[in-house]
């Protein structure tokens, strides 16, 4: 989510932290996370389809942003 | 999401990127994602305090997993 855009949920996470003691916590945002395997791609082309798909349809531009990392799936996705 | 858990979420986003012509895609898992500013707190003090609210609040045990890292707001949350 943008900064500018308004996080209902993260705002009700951080009234629920607060009630329950912890209150210096603020600036609560919850957004989305995704894990996806891509078979049979080199780290570059992985790159560049990871940020095709998030234009495509994973992302929601107008309020969303996005960061993405790639790992090898033998030391990441399959642990 | 623990990897014994349905993912409804993900199994929709691996069949329209499939759609969309990404069908080297698999494994797709969506889950959740979040940032809070701790104020006052050093690394380990941020630490705790974050595996006690995760515990007390912010994933469910049973169905979920978490990971989290802690940054100094003046080089990371404040981007």
């Amino acid at each position: 989510m943008k900064k500018s855009v308004l996080d209902p949920q993260g705002a009700a996470v951080e009234k629920a932290l607060a009630a329950l003691g912890y209150g210096n916590v603020g600036r609560v945002r919850v957004g989305k996370y995704m894990e996806l395997l891509l078979e049979k791609a080199s780290e570059e082309e992985a790159s560049a389809q990871v940020e095709e798909m998030c234009r495509r349809l994973l992302t929601n531009p107008v309020i969303e942003e996005y960061t993405y990392r790639i790992y090898r799936a033998d030391d990441g996705v399959d642990k």
